[in-house]
């Protein structure tokens, strides 16, 4: 199978050692010369902009960061999707608006192509492990054309529908519950700091209580650690929030929670944190208050 | 051992349950008369106010709703503190605050008497197994003269500090997240209903993706099932939010997500849902929009 990955960042480029790996012959595409490199390396073939994407590429997977970027990627002066032949699928794993994802879906099947609203989940890690999750709808025979990636890059494929939208719905409810629940951790534990309890007690009591999330047991060791590089960073949860919270003001749905957590998001961005981890929400306490979080141990530094 | 328990709600009467499994002699107090035959059934003695409590008690455990009821309970007109031997412990396991916690220590200590502040979390399915938490802080002696009931009432006990403070402390924190849990859980399952998605889809997506929490878990079913008997009611969310915030206002920390939360069950109360489910806080955006949540089965009505 011949595909081009266009987004060459942490997932995407773990996207792009398993498809290698998987004998897929891979062009991929990215601003960073860097991971360009590293790809060739691999043994993938990569190329300066998306409209040198070949002709007879099977499937075009974009795992850029947002919609504004998609859209350059697809329909952009340098654009891939002109270079399709028809019949071609586009998969499109960025986290967009179920709105954008079936506005754009409708021009990419003017072309005659084929768009699979395929976002994902799981980090860098599960990437290069072929063991992504991916919450995907589109027509049938979308689905059927980009079956073959989606064997090699995902252990779980949630099918949603036979559109566009209801992949990028589903992520977008998970991005809500994933940046308050980040949100309210960074809160939980600074509070418990200003309070005189002990940290890594917290994280311990916690974790085996009815306070327990996903995205703390995940996020709240960086906290402990005082090592906010990023894995995810706070910009990411500002725009996904933003996805959430445009959404809801289009439909006149009211989402208080959602809107308290992206404040936070863009306190901390406010700050200039945005390009630290998620997680670095917990600092904009410790910038508020007299709490000191934990420092990063000397010797790592 | 010989013991008096007040407060038989379902987690009070469940570790009366196991405290009577356990051998112990065990007196029960409540406003409830029908819980009070129920103990008797089992073999305890009802008693018709705190003060009644027997002089050779050994440990008293208050299971009440509040700090007012706690203050009822001590140091009421007929309240228990009194009536009990120096060297005697009381097990004070309602969310309270730290400092509530720590002055109520101080009266009790103040009348020879052990003071263990020991909130505790599982619900009353674990309370009737013996299997509950205890977040407990108080000194070496309180919690020799409670071990023999922690031992039977408890699978987990957190020790947490030398003195009263720290055991309610950690359950704030844990309240906080558990409250903030909750509402983006409701939240979230409303926006998924409103963007068309189906509710129980949306369930396993999310429990298997980093949206995940252990309230999502554990209330959203309820949700799913449109039945909202009260296995914790909004009101309990209401006062422990309110535990949380006003120890931040206290303490001048600010607390942006948990006050967007207790705004819901505030909602929710002033909708007149203060004794339902608290997952009934998903009420609150079906009676503000035109989404329709899952309805209760006919079959069961």
């Amino acid at each position: 199978m011949k595909a081009t990955l266009v987004g060459l960042g942490s997932m995407g480029f773990g996207m792009a050692e398993s498809l290698l790996r998987g004998g897929v012959e891979l062009s991929g595409c990215d601003l960073d010369e860097a991971v360009l490199k590293k790809l060739a390396a691999l043994g993938g073939q990569p190329l300066s902009s998306p409209a040198d994407t070949a002709a007879d590429t099977e499937a075009l997977i974009v795992v850029v960061v947002n919609s504004a970027q998609v859209e350059k990627v697809l329909f952009g002066e340098r654009g891939a999707a002109a270079q399709l032949k028809k019949g071609a699928v586009i998969m499109v794993c960025s986290t967009v608006s179920p709105a954008f994802a079936t506005s754009c879906a409708e021009r990419v099947e003017a072309l005659g192509l084929h768009y699979l609203d395929a976002p994902i989940s799981g980090g860098a890690v599960k990437a290069a492990e072929g063991a992504i999750s991916v919450m995907a709808s589109g027509t049938a025979t979308a689905f059927s054309r980009a079956r073959p990636v989606l064997d090699i890059v995902a252990e779980t494929v949630h099918e949603l529908g036979d559109a566009a939208g209801p992949g990028s719905a589903y992520k977008m409810i998970n991005q809500l519950l994933a940046g308050v629940h980040i949100a309210a951790a960074a809160e939980a534990m600074s509070f418990g700091i200003k309070n005189g309890l002990d940290p890594d007690k917290l994280y311990e009591v916690i974790t085996g209580a009815a306070g327990n999330s996903w995205m703390f047991e995940n996020r709240v060791p960086r906290i402990l650690s005082g090592d906010y590089a990023p894995h995810s960073a706070v910009e990411i949860f500002v725009k996904d929030l933003d996805i959430v919270l445009g959404t809801g003001r289009d439909q006149r749905f009211p989402l208080p929670i959602a809107a308290a957590a992206n404040q936070l998001f863009t306190m901390a961005a406010s700050a200039g944190m945005g390009e630290l981890d998620d997680s670095a929400v917990a600092k904009v306490y410790e910038q508020l208050s007299d709490i000191e979080l934990p420092q990063k141990n000397a010797d790592e530094l």
